[in-house]
Order: C-alpha cells, then structure tokens, then sequence
C-alpha cells in the first residue's frame, strides 16, 4: 500500500482470511462447515410474517426476544446470555472485555485461527500452547501464570473434543482468569462445559447458530456466563455499537431455536453422514481424527494435502486447507448432505484409483 | 459490581445509552430520529423472494451486491465503499482502524455522544473542542496538532450544518490526519463531503440506512473513501468479524438504495414537517436551532426541558433529553409523521397555556 500522510496513525492488523463463498449453485461447498440443511421450518414461517414498516424503527438494544429464548432454551436466567452478530461477534467483544491484562492469554498452537488475529487487533498479549504430537490438549499445560484462556471444544479444525473433566481442570484452576469454551461445534458430539457455570464465576461458554442451527447467513452467536460477565459484556458492545442485532435477525434466531424436534433431527442425520464418511476415507488410506463436529480433519497416506484439494477443486468441490507445519497436510472436510459424501467419496476413488494403477 | 479474581484483566468502560425502544405501539416515538415511513417498496418484495434454505450458507464476506448498489448510487468505484451494522459498526472500525496515534483526537464538545465512547474504548486519545456560543463549529479550531478528526456534519444533538467549504478548511489543513465527516442526516438538508472525495485522500464520509432510508431496524452503515482507506477498513473488519453483514440485510440495503423516487419523496415531506413544527415551536416560545437534519434541538423560554420531558412522557410522547451544561435545557425532538408533529404540538400548546393561566 501507498504511504500516505496519515499512514502514521494506522493500527496494523494481520486478518483472518474466511473459506471461500463461490456463487456457483452447482459447487459442492464443504469449505465453511455450513449445514446442508435448511434451517427449521419456523424461520420462513417467521420471515412472511414480518411488517417491513417495524424497519424504520431500531431494534431492542436488548435483544430480550433472542435471549430468553436462548435462556430458555438452555434453562438459564436471561440476564446469563449475551448474543452478537454471530460467535464471531461475540468472541471478539469477549477478547476486548476480559482479556485486558498483561499476562499472556493462552490458547493451542492449532486451534480456530481467528484467536490470534482477535489478540493481536486488540493488542493482547498471548502464547500459543503446543497441542501433543496426537493433537489432544493435555490441560496441565494451562496451569500457568496468564491472563485468560481460551479452548475450542471440540478443538477445530481438529475436530477433536476434550472431555469434561479436562475442560474442568483448566477453569478450576485458574480461578482468576477468565477461562472462555468455544463450543461452535459442541451439538455435533462435544460435552458442553454448561453444566459447570453454578460451580465457576469465569467460566464463559459460546455459541453459534451458524453450524448446528443451520443460520451462517443470519449471524448469530451467543455467550453464557455468570450474571457480571455478562454485565461486562454488554458495557463493551454499548461502546461499540448499541444495535447489532436486527430485528428480522432477532425474529429469525428465536424461531429457529424453538424447534428442537427439527434441530435433532439434522444434528442426528449429519453425525451418520460423518462416521460413515469417516469409514469410507479410511477405506480410502486417509487418517481422519477422531470427529465430535460436522466435518473431519483428514490426512491420506502418501498423497499431499494440496494436491488433493486442487483435484477436488478442479472437479467442483470446495473443501478447506491451511497453512502450518503441523496441518499442512491435512484437508479439512466438512460434512454435507448424504449425496455430497457420495459425491466427495467416488471422485476421490477415481483419483486414487487411477494413481495406483 | 462484585469483584472476582477475574476482574483484574476487565476492560473498563463507559457505556453509550440508546434511546428507549418502548415496545408500546401507542407511543408517540420521536427520541431516536427514526423515519416516520416505512422502507422502499422494493423491501418487501426482496423479502418475499427469500430462499430461507440459503440461510444455511454464510453470507458473502464482501457484502459485494450492496456494495455495488451503493457504489452505483454515489457514482464511486466499489473499491471505495465499506459497509458495516449500521454506522456507528463502521465508525467504530474507524477508530480503530485510523486513530491509532498519540496525539489526541479532535471533536467537537457538543456531538455525537458516541464519539468519547470509542476514543475510551480504544484507548484513543481525544480533545473535545468547544463549539462557539452559538454552537457553530468553527474549523479554525481544527487547524492544530491531531491523531484524527471526526465531524458530525450536520452536527448532533444540534441539528446545524456546517457549509462545505469550511469541512473543506478542516480536511486540507490536516493531509497527514484522517478526517471523518459523519453524514448520518446529510440527506435531509446538509453539503456532503462526497464532491470532495476526488481532492483529498484523507476524507472518509459515513452514512447510514437508518435515518433517510427508513431501516434503523436492519442495521446497515457505510463508509466511502479513497481505495487504501477502504482496504484499512476492511482489513480491520476481517480482523474482528468476517460475516458481518447478514444474507436478508445484504438484500433489504439493495433493495432501499435502488428506489431513488421513493427516498426523494419521504426525505422531502419530512423536511416540509421540520419546518412547520419548527413555526409551531417558535410561536409556543421556543428558541429552535436552524436543522438541516430530521429533528429539531429546541430549548422553551421558560420551562425548563426537563420539565417538559417528562410531561411529553406522561402524554405518551417520547423525546430525547441531554445531560451536560450546554445542552441541559434542550429537547431533541425527531420530526415524525405530520399527525404525530400535530399531536406534539397540541400537548404543548395545552401545558404552556395552563402555564400561562
């Protein structure tokens, strides 16, 4: 970029770059964990009942409609939940309220890559806790002087979950900090550190509706803690912005959270889609990790990462790779319809078929 | 607030309060300057033609089909527009983007409240400049030592507009600072600063939906500068949220700014409303500053505002009242529909005349 005269006070940032979103109908999208399916029936109903004259008005500063549903839901008192512009919304305002001191903020070496990017835009300091040679977190490793923590579970793009005693070791022993639970993914298999918030004051556990509930393009994610940190999250986005939920947004969440038959049901249907796309890669010689989320993180035998994602890319199917030494030669795959396993599966038999032969 | 291990790492805040969104369809509603009219026509039926199966996928991270619309309608290259969950989003990523300095940040004493908010929250240095007696900007005042300047042009709670070529004093006497013209009622009588976009690279202009087009509800803001400003905006967005514009919002923005007559015809009768209440007011004793926006921040001759806050109140009329020294004996009153301006001025007319009885 130019320099220009007021370069000087620019904030320097290194930003997350997201998976692809191609236009093209007929790609067959497993780069973004999004769900295959749509989201429940309450959501349309919703939409063709709302007055386009409520728009001129500003939403409730509040989203009280979202959040008792959410409290509800999760059998918490309203004043526990705070929702934002999707997990990512809320991890960031998490980030900027509670991880303020000087010590390092831990988190693993390989985890969601947008946690760097939040330390470094906000300038907190941080130190990236090596995962052991299996990926697995060993929680004793964040038994350290800090200043927050925070642990995708199940750990992405791993996949992997932690048990609930593990995460509990982490949050009992760090009675200082607060310990936030990433649990994007937790609806696939994850065992969700909620049932802890009665025994622990900084415990923060968080949501999304983009994965489980099928809403990545409504933007909704959503924190449960105890009463004070919510407090304090709700002091940083009133100065940041008042409204950051709209109101069909809000309309839209609170439906879709109300339909639990609808949401076990895809959960259900997309964890027999991973475990058999699990078996049939292995058939294939990829090492998969273990999965408790809607993809898996998989490694073939001897064909590179790389090449196999320009392969699959080249015959129309988007999946996910990144940089690092330690994944470098890994795919992540997220799990989408029945049909699009098929698909995945028989284009890469074809491939490894015809390098055997 | 109890304190907690935890609490030693808290970012420590001071809030922005929004206007009240009672829930209460009786109340007369002139505290938030939202358009008495509903959106486009054009929202409704991008409403109806949603696939809400699409909702499962996230939302183009580059809001590009908004950001074309508006690209288009300005006549800028869509390199140069930025958009964000309303304006205070994108003034937020301003700040945080551009004002990363030492030295102190200039706006004025009597503004947007939300300004002071983001300089604390960032950790910005800030000096507020008083505005003269009269509360004009004078832009000579801007002309010293600076790590950013922001505008509210016209400016709030005032309603005054600043002539173009003093925002123009402003910008060329600070090439090595970026100046922010916040335009959020520009449509209803002000000089935009677009015309001198071409001239200078450090201008950043930022507008919103919610006042002129009628969509306060769907939160949509947006920014335009030169291309390098633009890639700092976004390279700070990636940094916080990738998606933050969702799939039904990205639409509904297209939607209102492709229906130019439409906007034309609700920005004129409120600017006819402005005026007439402006008479009314002054011929109950008022003291009204000249608006170019739509409300109208007017001070009575001898009651005191509170006074007639919280009587308006009980009449189920709402406006916006103040704190601070200079503005204490002001109303801000958002110009509604012509019955609800009746209305208003009928409960005052009966409060000043018993007064006077």
């Amino acid at each position: 970029m130019k320099e220009y005269g007021w370069s000087r006070n620019v904030r320097q940032v290194d930003p997350y770059v997201p998976g692809e979103q191609p236009s093209d109908p007929n790609i067959i999208k497993l780069n973004t964990n999004e769900n295959p399916y749509p989201p429940a029936p309450g959501v349309q109903k919703f939409l063709s009942s709302v007055d386009v004259t409520d728009l001129r008005k500003y939403p409730d500063p509040a989203s009280s409609e979202l959040v008792d549903a959410i409290a509800d839901y999760h059998d918490v008192d309203p004043s526990q939940v705070f929702v934002g512009v999707g997990s990512d919304d809320v991890l960031s305002m998490a980030f900027l309220a509670f991880f303020n001191g000087s010590d390092p903020v831990l988190f693993p070496d390989v985890t969601y890559s947008f946690y760097n990017v939040w330390a470094d835009v906000y300038r907190v300091p941080y130190t990236e806790i090596p995962l052991s040679d299996d990926f697995t977190i060993d929680p004793s490793d964040y038994l350290r002087k800090n200043g927050g923590i925070i642990i995708a579970n199940p750990n992405a793009p791993t996949g992997m979950p932690l048990p609930l005693s593990s995460i509990e070791t982490i949050i009992s022993g760090n009675r200082d900090s607060v310990v936030i639970v990433d649990e994007a993914y937790v609806d696939f298999g994850g065992e969700s550190a909620l049932s802890l918030l009665d025994k622990y004051d900084n415990l923060l556990v968080i949501r999304t509706f983009s994965k489980s509930r099928s809403l990545a393009g409504s933007r909704i994610g959503y924190a449960i803690g105890c009463v004070d940190m919510i407090r304090c999250l709700n002091d940083i986005k009133y100065s940041v912005n008042s409204y950051t939920m709209d109101r069909i947004t809000l309309g839209i969440g609170t439906a879709a959270i109300r339909d639990e038959a609808y949401f076990r049901e895809c959960v259900d249907r997309i964890i027999a889609t991973r475990e058999r796309t699990t078996e049939e890669l292995k058939k294939l010689g990829f090492a998969v990790l273990p999965s408790a989320t809607n993809f898996v993180f998989a490694r073939h035998g001897y064909i590179p990462a790389m090449v196999l994602f320009e392969y699959l890319r080249d015959q129309g199917i988007y999946v996910r790779h990144f940089g690092g030494k330690r994944v470098y030669n890994y795919l992540r795959i997220s799990i989408g319809t029945e049909s699009d396993m098929d698909k995945l599966i028989s284009v890469l038999t074809d491939y490894i078929e015809r390098e055997r032969a």
